[in-house]
């Protein structure tokens, strides 16, 4: 319970009693995992310095008691905000901490009528321990990309010209699951041809075809954390067109690689990549940020961009994700998992960076 | 784009002169998806009477293009917040309309400093709107039933003694996307023996063994739309006490099955399969609501639950799931999703109900 015990001195040391953690759908589900354990869809977390509550209802009393050493108190009526209240009254806090960035303005609405406090968020102290990894946290990550590489390796050997985008996904996901992950860590992306321009394509029906790219952009969950890697592959011999842009993307991401560390802001990290890319003539074919953070959740804290002026924290892991995208021809990205660390970033991916033909 | 037309109407029939749509990561793709066609995890829909705008960034503009016919207002800065209220200063509406239950107060708090107006909710209006289906979202929901029936049935070949319980999930999953669904529709449920009693229990790597149930709660997502279905199966012969509880819900089923219809509420359905399940005296072990709306979301209005005393809309698509759960011992749960008519069910599910031996 060492992670709760900082929690809570965090919080206390902004004058909250009280934070009320609410997981429903759309909400707070990774730092409710984070916090108590409980990777239930339906939960609300009641944490003061002395005592520490669940709520949910009659579907997850099992689990609760299972995974989390919170008390476990039942929601057997219609509203589950009456239950969430009448712990409140007992507890009885003046300042209360919530997620506002996690909680619904609706429920924000509900409950501020059913409880009157002084409410302050807590994102940031949450964001702040969330990003900083914890060696443990760090071991499934790595798990998470080895169940991810070795699920691409065996993929690889089904794709042939002829097969469809969706039915390379599908086997990636169905490796990914066999292998032990919990399941993919978002929509598996398999795009081929000028598909590759959409930097957020989805599978389609279409069938890959020789001399023309194929982009994965996908990864695995384990225990609750996210892979996420990318690699762009070359059915048949790729023409000089495609070896300029892969180049471009492979030069600008191995300087990141080699130069970033945990002394530079997101903005100068992201520059050393953008700068190269932006010198081999392709800058405004660049439209995304180099990177972001990953962890219980696969966009987090922090970002990789020009919009993050702050020093990137030792601990953090992040992806380096250079990409090119030509409108209406294709698009090549190259994407790593990294830690930071005070003088270098450490890889975690292991998958060959380098052009490959299949 | 009836269905917009429909919208517009019925905001402006409360005063609202503009809604906006926020689709960001825990908030709105399956509204954003149902008013303008858009799928990607990215976007605001700023729409009045006369213009229809999307703003997303450079990851989906071709995307956008691609799927919706409402004007692209391509985001390039840092701060989406500062292109939505640009958008909207343009439009200069008085009563701004949002989803209170889809935005987060963080989001409320910073869109209503930069853009001063009265803000309502519409959630409301939505609501209604989706909770009755079109024919075109019924026969996409047939598609995503009988995809997710026939990956059962193909699944079924080979559960035998000594699977685990993840291994089949795996497979369950890959059958419904070679048989071309977008995914699965929630996380698959497939547990047995005594975890059968979780009501929500998550694939385990534990062993199936003969003498035991089994239980699937899973459903493809097919063009966004989302089936939801239980069975519990038993492997070997089953033994009077099972056989007595899978009777009681069996029974109750079929009561709800054949006397529901569009002139009863949704507490009067939950009654109807409720009593049966108390007579024969398992009340206690029913924690939850008979059935829920399914559509773009597996859990959307209305409810078929004591809490829900309005009339269930005809046209709606709802699950009747009845359940019983011995602690410790097992669970049996039978899942249909049907269509509200106005004089009966009409059942959108076609496996055997049955008790099977596997």
């Amino acid at each position: 319970m060492e992670r709760i015990k900082k929690f809570i001195e965090a919080f206390e040391a902004e004058g909250i009693e009280a934070v009320l953690i609410c997981n429903v759908e759309y909400s707070s589900k990774p730092t409710t995992m984070y916090l108590s354990g409980f990777t239930g869809s339906f939960s609300f977390l009641v944490i003061t310095k002395d005592q520490q509550f669940i709520i949910t209802d009659s579907r997850y009393f099992e689990q609760a008691k299972q995974q989390t050493k919170f008390a476990l108190v039942e929601h057997r009526g219609v509203n589950v905000l009456d239950t969430v209240s009448s712990v409140l009254q007992r507890l009885g806090p003046k300042v209360v901490g919530l997620e506002f960035s996690r909680i619904s303005h609706d429920t924000y609405l509900k409950l501020t009528e059913k409880y009157q406090a002084t409410y302050k968020p807590v994102d940031k102290i949450i964001e702040q321990m969330r990003m900083v990894k914890e060696p443990q946290e760090i071991e499934n990550m790595k798990r998470a990309i080895e169940i991810s590489e070795e699920s691409l390796v065996q993929t690889l050997q089904l794709v042939k010209e002829g097969v469809c985008e969706k039915d390379i996904a599908a086997e990636l996901e169905y490796r990914m699951k066999k292998l032990g992950a919990d399941g993919p860590a978002f929509e598996t992306i398999v795009i081929s041809g000028p598909r590759t321009a959409l930097p957020h394509g989805r599978p389609s029906e279409r069938k890959i075809k020789m001399n023309e790219p194929i982009l994965f952009d996908f990864g695995a969950k384990f225990n609750g954390y996210c892979a996420d890697i990318t690699r762009t592959f070359f059915l048949g011999k790729p023409d000089e067109d495609f070896l300029k842009i892969y180049n471009a993307v492979f030069e600008a991401q191995t300087l990141a690689l080699e130069r970033g560390n945990g002394r530079m802001s997101g903005k100068e990290l992201d520059s050393i990549a953008r700068n190269h890319i932006i010198d081999r003539g392709f800058g405004e074919y660049f439209g995304h940020g180099l990177g972001h953070g990953l962890g219980l959740e696969v966009h987090e804290a922090p970002r990789v961009s020009q919009a993050n002026e702050s020093v990137l924290p030792v601990g953090a892991v992040v992806t380096i994700e250079p990409g090119i995208y030509i409108e209406g021809r294709f698009g090549v990205r190259i994407e790593e998992d990294v830690v930071i660390r005070e003088d270098r970033l450490e890889r975690l991916t292991r998958l060959d960076r380098r052009i490959q033909s299949i």
